[in-house]
């Protein structure tokens, strides 16, 4: 049911180099340490080959698509190359059309305005928000969180056949959980989906950082991925895909660039031919750097090997999950159990913890980060914490006092940059922590949880 | 009528440094040469201090309201200061809202979407397509170009006046012209909108970078501008104002960051409740690179000092059009005339030239880098140039063979980092190639005007 598989002799390698392997922090049991960036999932540090490359061209920065200028031409070529590496990087189909977005988010919500008529959304509520929500104005129906691969297609089966009418219909699925970084079962998904006439978008906002993606070996009709997870937090994203539904729909922006002819008519109106291209959508100023930067990424990940870099993060994965099996007051969460293949995302919460007590005494007595909360994904996270959602937490709000029942959870995630040290220093904090207790005491303060003064 | 004066004995400063000044480019007829980036109105250059400063932050990024960790806490409280900081460069009233957005044409989509209901719509044709189109759901009055500024508030008054029914109303309007560079009569405007019960929105992208905009001073609802306009070419924008609309409105992007709590309901359905703080309309991980550098801009220009970096330009202005003035056959393109106060952005055509042909002209055997076309501004250029839209060329396509009659202009535009050669050697560069012609061929070739070969 997996849809990778890990060579299990492969070499471990060295981490990438990464934007602030060297940056300290100060501990507030005085002194200072090296940064422990232990929350990927949220945003990774830029790979210092992406950082190098934006570097190397920010000279060079021009006008996209606008200039005649030499240095338009060239940015408005690397803008364009940008496209065909993402393409290649995520393995299109000839057809497929390759749009520069924000974010993971962006990418849903502009895929959301081209549903059809009438089109059906099926999500599992154990989505990120970024993927349960931008379907409001479709008719959408929210299946259950399934407790192993197979229920979920079978789950999707079963909702696809039972659709009434059974028009056009589109399945939204993460790759890799953001909150348990269990790796779904997107190929059989699909199949699924297409087997009930029904059309996927993959959100591998996850899943692209750790595993390579191919939207052709996946069979899958979309893919959605942000820069900022994938070691090129440039403010740019992708969805990339099938044309169709793209090109039928409205322009996502109105505005320069995705219109190709702007004519006043004689009733003093404005006429617009649109662009059917990816600049439909891609109205305003393209961000070439973000584009660029993503592009760095594809390429830098793809030349380090993916079997390589597969196997040093299972490493990590083993590693964590190893230490804090042997703390007995550490409850992991998990959907599919321990034995799912999954990417080094790992939630988990401390028996008589507050989670975001906990993090922060993480962060303040060893300087690591990690995060706490629901992680955009509340609906997932009680079902995990079997909680009430009357008395759970806000996204980034903690709200419990020290030593009462924890309603969020923390978050441990790592990636290509991370040193063993980091998992290393986490697994040694966690059983310091629960063993002797915070050397400080912490308290929340505009919303985020602070050491306490005096 | 003008918006803003200038003191005429200034004096002039230095150019504030910016990215690739030290660039050079081939030239077709042999050698190399600086490259004189003279397409500010497209995108500027980063200037160094921002550049520098995103640099500086880079190894310390880290996710935004989102994470535990000390560069988590930093880089939230990087992006709310820099929040801060462009509500204090626009001279915001304190209910306003700042949004961070991707560009000038986001800002004015997402305004376009908190419309209330039966919400008129005023704009003059005269508008980049980043105010001109994102209305169309809406009802739109679109008002024939004015050819003086005075002429401007009449047409405005009138059409409101005479709206029917009386219900809410939005104008909106450019600051400065993205094709003649004139300013608009902004708070003329503005005092004749809320006279008439109206409310307006200030398209900035041309005029931020130029000018002071207090959103007090000239009584506007909302300010909309770019980054990439602004020397700080990291993927974001600003929408500014009014937060009344927007906490209306629906969230401009479904997903986490705007979602303050989700929770399922007994029937299975979603239930989400929004932030009403600017987050709402932010979702999705922000851009923090991309506010960080706006905030690193408006912080340099204001030091730098709005009168010197006036001055500057007003000297850089006069240069170039004393300098057209002494060919004959350069026709500028102005709605207001000749004394109309303008920034550093301007328009023309050439007798018995091809604008994309003297576009590449400029650029192959000059290294000069101007903008050929229509400037994302169609019914504005052909107003201008009184031409046919039915033979109208399209935005980025030259079409016409050379010694056509051009159907595009030609577009010089500059700022705070322009040096006076570049400016110089572009006057010399019109003046040589209208007196001694081009000295080598161009031909169009997939949609852009290059060298011909052999």
């Amino acid at each position: 049911m997996s849809v990778f598989t890990v060579a299990a002799d492969q070499s471990v390698c060295a981490p990438l180099p990464v934007l602030g392997r060297d940056v300290t922090v100060p501990l507030v049991t005085g002194g200072e340490v090296t940064y422990a960036a232990l929350d990927y999932a949220a945003s990774a540090p830029a790979l210092q080959r992406v950082w190098d490359d934006v570097a190397g061209y920010a000279p060079y920065y021009g006008s996209v698509h606008r200039g005649a200028g030499y240095l338009s031409q060239l940015s408005t070529d690397l803008f364009e190359n940008a496209r065909r590496t993402v393409a290649e990087f995520l393995g299109c189909r000839p057809d497929d059309q390759v749009i520069f977005t924000r974010s993971t988010t962006d990418s849903l919500n502009l895929l959301a305005r081209t549903l059809p008529a009438d089109c059906q959304v099926f999500v599992f509520e154990t989505e990120h928000h970024a993927s349960l929500l931008p379907w409001q104005g479709a008719h959408v129906t929210c299946l259950d969180a399934p407790r192993t691969p197979q229920q979920a297609v079978a789950t999707l089966e079963r909702a696809l056949a039972e659709r009434e009418p059974c028009g056009p219909a589109l399945v939204c699925v993460t790759g890799a959980s953001n909150v348990t970084g269990e790796l779904w079962p997107v190929r059989e998904l699909a199949a699924a989906a297409h087997a009930h006439g029904a059309r996927i978008v993959l959100d591998a906002a996850q899943l692209a950082p750790h595993h390579p993606v191919g939207i052709r070996d996946l069979d899958v009709d979309w893919v959605a991925f942000s820069g900022h997870k994938l070691y090129a937090p440039f403010g740019s994203g992708v969805l990339a895909g099938r044309a169709d539904w793209l090109r039928a729909a409205e322009p996502y922006l109105a505005g320069g660039g995705a219109s190709r002819k702007v004519t006043r008519r004689q009733d003093g109106g404005v006429d617009v031919e649109w662009h059917e291209s990816a600049a439909r959508h891609e109205a305003g100023s393209p961000n070439v750097i973000g584009a660029y930067s993503i592009a760095s990424a594809c390429k830098a990940l793809t030349e380090a090997g993916w079997d390589t870099l597969v196997a040093r993060e299972q490493h990590l994965i083993t590693k964590v999950r190893e230490g804090l099996a042997e703390v007995p007051e550490v409850r992991i969460l998990s959907l599919f159990g321990d034995d799912a293949p999954r990417v080094g995302v790992i939630s988990f919460v401390v028996e008589g913890w507050n989670s975001s007590h906990f993090a922060a005494a993480l962060s303040a007595e060893y300087g690591i980060g990690v995060r706490d909360g629901l992680f955009c994904a509340h609906p997932l996270v009680r079902t995990l914490l079997g909680s009430d959602p009357q008395t759970q937490g806000e996204c980034g709000a903690p709200e419990a006092a020290p030593g009462e029942k924890s309603l969020n959870a923390i978050r441990v995630s790592f990636g290509a940059g991370t040193p063993d040290e980091h998992v290393d220093r986490f697994v040694t904090a966690v059983k310091e922590l629960v063993t002797e207790g915070a050397k400080w005491t912490y308290r929340t303060e505009e919303g985020r949880c602070v050491p306490a003064v005096g």
